[in-house]
């Protein structure tokens, strides 16, 4: 429980309403009761649901609600992450190393490190402080792990990866994989290129279920600090990935693309190999890019064009059944024009 | 072995030809033998394979097949699949808890669980009877399985998911990892928003291999009955599927989107955040979806349209070249005219 | 170590310098240091990095490049793939079945075969001479894998499967789930088609990580000789892909379709259900395919067109707030001449 004035502290917002009112729990604002605190994105302000009965609301400076019992914030989304991370912590899964785990006597774990049962870690691989492993984790040999790291489920990482601290990998991913690279020989048939160089993934990142990022031929497939890839992307061999940037679910990067900081790609993106995408750069949904992209640019379509020119084509392009009717009345007109001249 | 008569009977058909022909089996058109059935989709209807030697075959009501040994029907295809059933009836794997399993004490198998090497279930989870949950399952704690339910191997299942009965869940299949939900901080910084809710997935579901559902930020993602989900789909946070909708694979559905009920996506559909789409509609493969999509309406392309509309302007996209030839021709013809007078 | 002219006969290459120089390693041309040998792409040759300090370079007849200690070859990338095989031979992992596995006493693994810790093997599966089976897979019942292959971590191979010798699958791939086969009944409920068919896979393939391939609905789904697929890839049932082809990420294979020998197919491509692709045919990445695409010929766009008119109309696409300017302005000169007259 916390007051609402701890809450606006904890936040670092402005309290409006009873500092002394307890708050039990956060919740969405349709389902908040009279003890729960929700928070109002700006685009719900003027649709708040009716019957809303949550104890108190986050909102921002400056919005129109005149309910009492408000904390005002400038990011009500950002405050409320943080409030979350108060009122539901990070559920330790991991007691221990389980006796159902494997674990090859030459890896190093370090204290307070969990293994759960069906794991197995290989030779030379070496696990950081209060990391926890769940069950059903396969690690390969000469892997680092950093500290406080979180591995659910079915998570393969495979040789001479290198991991930093506090990243978490959701179920399914696999990490180090071969890349895709054949050649093809006289007879058209594709000779696979050993890929013998590895994955480095930076402090603070998360992967999603089921994600894919294939380890380099010779050099290194990288993410930069705070990478966040959601469920079922495919990151290419000698990609770069550069920090805080957010990738959607099912985008693919090819090889040897790099990508800039504090980017952000749609779902169901595609980028060509060799390509690069500049810092802050934006990538619409479904979008497919080569060649290079801007830093600080949005973009959209296929091949990529700035967004709003983009908005402007796929209208018309909506549209073209009546752009050759125009085209056609022109043709009649002129016709009819030279037939009497 | 049945004979034609009881196949009749079996699937609510009318027998034209031997009712006392022995039938042993279903089969391919193209493959069936002496002994086997098969079905001829209304497609199919005027390209049999030649050397066709099929015992007997189930047509459409109205066909114009003319061969002796038939079985008319409404839907041939529903009725091959009641009859597949016959002869081929569900493999059951299990033969109760392997000795290789580990179950919490805390967790309650109903009558006639069978649980597969190498497979976790966590404390407070409960799985009615006869469900079936193969090799290499991890079921986290406090999840409920409904009875009759086929969990195949390396299937991971996150805390709190709810699962009705008869579901299926094809290998590799992620239920309840954590939804994508960041908030950038003041730096630009992806702050994670802890997701807490859950995911609740009604009877008789399939879910496809390698597929992922997120767990809710703080309600439920939720499948109502009868869902079918392909292979490698991204059902976001949040998200509700209506009832008896099928999904094709590797579409994606961003978070807290609604889908109707009986609604068809193809493969490598798209649907943005917060959209809707309606009862019975249907999306073309690799449509990207923002916004409503009307019940009772097909919809294609990026962003959607109704589906003839978009047959129409792709049939001119494609000439493109011919549309921007007749603009030059006429400002050509305008140019002449003008120099003229 | 080899000395340079042994480099040289072993790609079939031709010297040019110091056939006695020690090259103790291959690496990429920025990291190459003097004792090490990098390949240089054709399209790099006019753009090698400042300070390359390369022993030696496999280069392509014909090029500029006028440095001493190359090896002249056709195919530099193709040469480079046969020498890192010698400086990198594939790591065998196994050594033996490990006491943690579990082997059905029905199953058959011939000399050498090696299975890893938490891996499942079912009754009537053989596997061939040398195989490796990692950690964590569970391979079902009746199944065949041919000599040679090496099989990673978290793979699922369900019953009946039929596998080649050679072939190398990546993590967490899944062969022989159900296809994707339901017809609705009379209320509009799926009613689910037993998948009863295989999976046929030839050798030299090579799957990559999460891919999954389903199993046939009453025939096989099979991928000929040296199929290469990458990560993430979906292949419907009963689907053919012809030898030496090359499918890219994210790509999907809907049911029944047929597609030739050494095709090449982008990433993120959809092909619809019952279509064909030619030999050698080449789609561009993120394109639709449906219908035929004939052999030898290259595709791009949704529906396919021909590569060059695609890439015309794609330009043009691009600009059509242009072309409907031009089309205003036609509009404009016409009425103003009509006005006149």
């Amino acid at each position: 429980m916390l007051h609402l004035k701890e809450i606006s502290d904890l936040v670092g917002g402005e309290l409006r309403g009873d500092g002394e009112k307890e708050i039990h729990g956060v919740n969405s604002l349709r389902r908040a009761g009279p003890g729960e605190i929700a928070f109002v994105a700006p685009e719900m302000e003027n649709r708040l649901p009716p019957g809303l009965v949550a104890g108190a609301l986050i909102v921002r400076y400056g919005s129109a609600i005149d309910r009492s019992d408000c904390v005002l914030v400038s990011h009500p989304q950002l405050a409320f992450a943080r409030l979350m991370d108060h009122f539901h912590p990070r559920i330790h899964f991991g007691d221990g190393i389980s006796p159902q785990a494997l674990i090859d006597p030459a890896a190093v774990l370090d204290e307070g490190v969990s293994v759960g049962p069906f794991s197995y870690i290989g030779a030379g691989t070496r696990i950081g402080a209060r990391s926890e492993i769940h069950a059903g984790v396969i690690i390969y040999g000469d892997v680092t792990i950093g500290c406080d790291c979180l591995v659910y489920s079915r998570v393969v990482i495979r040789e001479g990866t290198i991991i930093g601290n506090e990243v978490v990998i959701q179920p399914g991913a696999v990490i180090g994989a071969d890349g895709f690279g054949f050649a093809r020989d006289e007879t058209g048939r594709p000779i696979k290129i050993p890929q013998v160089g590895r994955v480095v993934i930076g402090d603070g990142c998360e992967i999603g279920a089921n994600t894919c990022i294939d380890r380099s031929t010779m050099e290194e497939t990288e993410l930069g600090t705070y990478v966040k890839l959601d469920n079922l992307i495919q990151i290419g061999h000698n990609v770069r990935v550069g920090s805080a940037s957010t990738l959607c679910a099912l985008t693919g990067i090819s090889g040897s693309t790099e990508i800039g900081c504090r980017v952000v790609l749609g779902g169901q993106v595609g980028v060509a190999d060799h390509a690069s995408i500049g810092d802050n750069a934006m990538v619409a949904a479904k979008s497919g890019v080569s060649g290079n992209v801007l830093a600080n640019t949005v973009v959209a379509g296929y091949p990529q064009q700035e967004l709003s020119r983009w908005r402007r084509n796929s209208v018309i392009a909506r549209h073209l059944d009546e752009l050759q009717d125009r085209i056609r009345k022109l043709e009649k007109s002129i016709k009819d024009m030279e037939d009497k001249t």
